[in-house]
């Protein structure tokens, strides 16, 4: 079964990036593996990983999951009637990483497969996946870094896919009622078969492969820079927006609670800790206002 | 016309009850008025009132909003398809209190009253409202206190009401992703208008009224009660559940960021400062563990 490909894929990406971000950081990340149980109508298993009180990472987790059902929710057959209630399959690596010194970006990579098996049918299969980042005090040169990283990855795919899962990730990562990105953006991607199974997977592959080579750098080159209590405050601040755009708008995380997922598995995506102030504005030529005047805008990074 | 009665009740409710908190607190709540642009779709005006770095409230606000519009929404017309696409007007009070000391409890209050307006027939009027309190280290006395003064202000209008409103309090603030209620609960209830216009508008009144009565005493008893940094550490934790709430499952927050309500308004029932913890559970026979096994399940408070 192919899909058994997809599934070695995943369990090999999910340790390669947690020996690299352990190695950053210096602490072992916990374990926490998960079953269902054989009643429950959703089936699966899934392993978290996560930290706390890192060295490097104040809170952060990369977690597998597969899970088979009996029938596809709605939301997943919205563009492909023909599926509606199908049996269906889903599986993938998802990650987090809220960094404790507030010159290190935030981070988020997911690469996922999603199967319909029609009874007597071929199933169906799709992809997904992406990566974005958010910086609290923006460098061009990291996030020309990370667009640069995603534009190769995706490169051997076809010249359209960087730009056009540039647009679609920066259009997917907005907060609509901020009228504000949540970051500097990546690439995000959903639904795709377009290159049919076997390309359509070493393109998803490609993506995941890329998220070390994307991040660790710049987690290294800002690690150590000095921060004050204001800079600390300014992250708290802006990490209210992730929970905002996470609990409001994000799909993967609303599907999961709604669904029945596992609650602390989903959340590994909420920073440790959170400000929330009312109608607070950066001062005009601070670096504060830096972020919002030259980062929190769709830019061409990678050209 | 008889809405503009409901206008000026809630306007003074708003009023008294930022009189009795502000007088509490010691610190003046600031002012936020609004009015929506002419050109806008929804028309309408509102007043924030909140306060930051209180004595006693952390953070909090009391806001009037005032909308109308040439379309109900469609969530607000589910049980009515008779007004699908009718003009409308809702206006409401809207609290949300965080004190600083954990022994003092959070609190939410909302009255509102909704017009759906048919061209050529009569309005059709409905309120809505309710209170509920959310320990971070319960007390069962001031559980009773809250519960009798909900109980207390819905008698004269039928004793069936105390019972059905707090049983859908304890429905509507439930955390379904934690299997939780959200604290010791209060009083809900929404598209009322079975005892017509007047005596449904005297029932939200009562419920309004109610409201000082029934939280006031308790941030008198506990304000002054010493805390340590492992209390207010629970408290941070605890307030992550409401932000889950407020942000996933609340109607009103959600209507209201979709709608292109004012963002900093509806989040003022974010709280100042949130963490979140893997998978974190109290000691047996700790007061965290308390909250859990003795509050945080429906119980008969006011008998």
């Amino acid at each position: 079964m192919k899909t058994d490909d997809v599934r070695r894929y995943l369990l090999g990406l999910q340790q390669n990036i947690i020996g690299a971000l352990e190695a950053e950081d210096g602490h072992p990340f916990l374990t926490d593996g998960w079953v269902r149980a054989p009643e429950e109508r959703l089936q699966g298993d899934g392993f978290s990983r996560l930290v706390e009180e890192g060295a490097v990472f104040e809170r952060g987790g990369c977690n597998f999951s597969h899970v088979r059902g009996p029938t596809l929710p709605p939301s997943a057959t919205q563009h492909r009637p023909e599926l509606a209630g199908a049996p269906f399959e889903a599986m993938g690596v998802s990650l987090v990483m809220h960094p404790r010194n507030p010159w290190v970006p935030t981070v988020h990579m997911n690469v996922r497969m999603f199967a319909a098996l029609p009874e007597g049918k071929e199933p169906v299969v799709w992809f997904g996946g992406g990566m974005d980042l958010t910086p609290y005090y923006g460098f061009e040169e990291d996030a020309q870094h990370f667009h640069r990283a995603c534009r190769d990855a995706l490169a051997p795919f076809g010249d359209d896919k960087y730009p056009r899962f540039k647009r679609w990730c920066d259009e997917y990562f907005f907060l609509k009622h901020r009228n504000e990105p949540r970051g500097v953006g990546g690439v995000f991607f959903d639904d795709f078969a377009e290159l049919g199974f076997d390309d359509s997977f070493a393109m998803m592959r490609a993506v995941g492969d890329a998220f070390v080579p994307a991040y660790l750098p710049i987690v290294q080159r800002r690690r150590a820079l000095p921060y004050s209590e204001r800079e600390r405050d300014f992250q708290a601040y802006r990490r209210g927006r992730y929970v905002e755009f996470n609990l409001v708008f994000d799909r993967g995380t609303l599907f999961g609670l709604q669904s029945g997922g596992r609650t602390e598995s989903i959340l590994m995506s909420m920073p440790p800790v959170v400000k929330w102030r009312y109608n607070w504005q950066p001062e005009a030529g601070t670096p504060e206002a830096v972020l919002y005047s030259d980062f929190l805008r769709p830019r061409d990074w990678a050209a």
